[in-house]
């Protein structure tokens, strides 16, 4: 691959291509296609919204079933909320990608965003879908990221390469949601693909872990969207031997996907429009991991402290308010809190007018980290999240329905 | 009682006072006091964070204990992380303020709110109650109320009365809380006073029940402060046969109590600066109370929810993917939702433009009622909550620390 290719481009066998097909203005593109020139071994991690799509009760099914090939992806109508015509339109959906493609229906998976509520155009979708398939070529990952995206603002896209078992393995991936700004698009979509070859439990197994650690650690503003989707597949064609569970091929090919995954959910952190700060919120000495990031999720989604950071401000009361509601054990005199590298509370007290002044100046950089240790355990973890502006607020009220 | 007094002044055997100590900029009122002239039952709900300041330790305990006859309150000045010292410090403001009674440390309550982290400024709250005490008359409450409040812009009172077992019985209060505006002032305050006699077991149970159909019922930004309290005072002035648990007695005094409570809530509900609306969430046929109430809480919490009815945006989407994440049992085809009696979704599918039209005029009301209902069982509740605005967000950024 050409050292200008980045994301699903970078990886052997996988095809890619995204057009306009009347979903969105023209000449937007609204329409991506993902297809594995081999059998894939396939994984995925849903949406926990109990209002969720027709394309995750579809896709699951599917990735359960075996052998994916392809993914095909719009953007523009969520098809969430549609009720019976929304289930029967995303298997026709299916049904005729899997046509043009000279498969079967469920050796395709299904995603969409969008707007929620309102059926999906699916004719548009079954005209464009021959021209879509004619446009597949191996440096489409850049077309394919455009064309599953809503309002973000750029495209993200990520991969890496490892040698694994003496192979050279490539993951690649593309990623859409902007959290924030992004009504009822705040969904959240990430196809990876990969050379490698992959036992199924461990593929499964990996992504989860790899998930967890990424999107699952990037907060915005709380919300689960009906259609949040994250799939893998895997071909084979680096030739390596099966990748398998409990193995130092499995460590290291865990740590790749990961490391893909965490850049596009640092993407997507990163393109909140109305956002101006990225923050790392790291909570170590817990009594558990589980705990950890309960709370780091409880400080990182409090809506006084994601003001507070907009406005620069050090105010380490709401930080402590909000680690003393997380429903986590504490013990407040052995709590200390850092911007950076500047301590401003310790035993639970605060340090003094110093220390609150040299953290002032942390806050006014774009990125920076609030770390808590609680003094009582091992358990460690981190999360990433933005500030909450003003901007945000008017974005989101006067979107158009 | 005459016509103009609320509040705790309607209360007989309840002397109040409300001056400027020094802790608030003159001439601003910080130090409120409140003094049954006759022994009382008395009973409080306490904040949940365990991050809680001393003055809600001391004051849980002061109540164990026995036969409170003051509450003593500073505002400006929450005493919250202040370690060993905050702690002393309101142990000393029970005791001189008890001293200054004449009656034991232990039957004086302690609250305070205001900025977390300094220490309290308890050398000029020592000097001034003196003055205090001889301030305390029957018609101070509106002074107390005006001592307890931060950066609230208005007052709270309520009062009702009503005829149990044959006696006129009157229930009043003062609270402070404006929730969405007041960053380390978030804490909301409740003092309840009442001539009723009342075994202390029923006392206890009615302001829980009556806090939890309140105060608890009323979310600005999801957030909990360390110094919560809700405090109630029955001192059996009205010669009422004694309240006790299970009785139809009970039962009415509990409404009453309600009543004042939900009373004082809404006002703290509106007086969020920023907020433009309140809006009512109730879920009818969850398949718990409490499933309906959590799940009302997750709207209610959900800032796309907010933002959209600050937009004036029918974005029932939002609401439905709030919904979807709320961890309670529902089944999707048969969820309807209104606001107000204009019907948006029926069988978890939306109507069409005709009623998102229509409730789009519900949502120009400054109140309105978002009705969802789950078909699958029995449970209801309701809160109320705010829109979130952009005001919100730069009045919480720039709060000077």
């Amino acid at each position: 691959m050409s050292a200008k290719h980045t994301g699903l481009s970078t990886v052997p066998g996988i095809l890619t291509a995204g057009i306009h097909s009347g979903i969105k203005r023209a000449p937007e593109l609204d329409l991506a296609l993902i297809l594995s020139t081999h059998d894939t071994t396939a994984a995925g991690v849903f949406t926990t919204n109990k209002c969720s799509a027709a394309s995750v009760a579809v896709t699951r099914r599917h990735i359960r079933a075996g052998k994916i090939r392809a993914i095909i992806t719009n953007s523009g109508n969520a098809n969430a909320c549609t009720g019976q015509r929304g289930l029967s339109d995303t298997i026709n959906m299916a049904s005729f990608t899997a046509e043009a493609l000279d498969l079967k229906p469920n050796q395709v998976c299904v995603g969409s965003t969008g707007i929620i509520g309102k059926p999906l155009p699916i004719q548009r979708i079954r005209k464009a879908v021959p021209e879509l398939v004619r446009q597949l070529k191996p440096s489409g990952g850049r077309n394919a990221a455009r064309a599953i995206i809503t309002t973000d603002s750029r495209i993200k896209e990520a991969s890496a390469t490892a040698n694994i078992s003496g192979k050279l393995v490539t993951i690649g991936g593309i990623a859409k949601g902007a959290g924030m700004i992004h009504p009822n698009m705040a969904t959240m979509l990430g196809y990876l693909a990969t050379d490698a070859e992959v036992e199924r439990t461990a593929l499964q197994h990996a992504l989860k872990f790899a998930v967890e650690e990424s999107f699952n650690a990037v907060t915005i503003d709380g919300e689960t969207s009906t259609n949040d989707m994250v799939l893998c597949l895997a071909n084979g064609l680096a030739k390596n031997s099966r990748i398998r569970l409990e193995t130092s091929a499995m460590r290291s090919f865990q740590r790749l996907l990961t490391e893909v995954c965490l850049n596009l959910a640092k993407q997507i952190c990163h393109d909140g429009e109305g956002t101006t700060k990225v923050i790392q919120v790291v909570v170590n000495q817990a009594r558990t991991r589980r705990d950890a990031k309960k709370m780091a999720m409880v400080i990182g989604t409090s809506n006084l402290v994601k003001t507070a950071m907009f406005g620069q401000d050090p105010n380490w009361g709401r930080i402590m308010a909000a680690i003393g509601r997380a429903s986590v054990p504490i013990k407040p005199d052995r709590i200390s809190l850092a911007f950076d590298t500047v301590t401003v509370v310790k035993n639970g007290i605060g340090i003094g007018i110093a220390s609150d002044r040299a953290a002032k100046k942390v806050l006014r950089k774009r990125e920076f980290t609030i770390t808590i240790d609680l003094g009582i355990g091992q358990g460690h973890d981190r999360i990433w999240t933005t500030d909450l502006t003003p901007a945000y607020v008017a974005l989101n009220a006067h979107y158009p329905t």
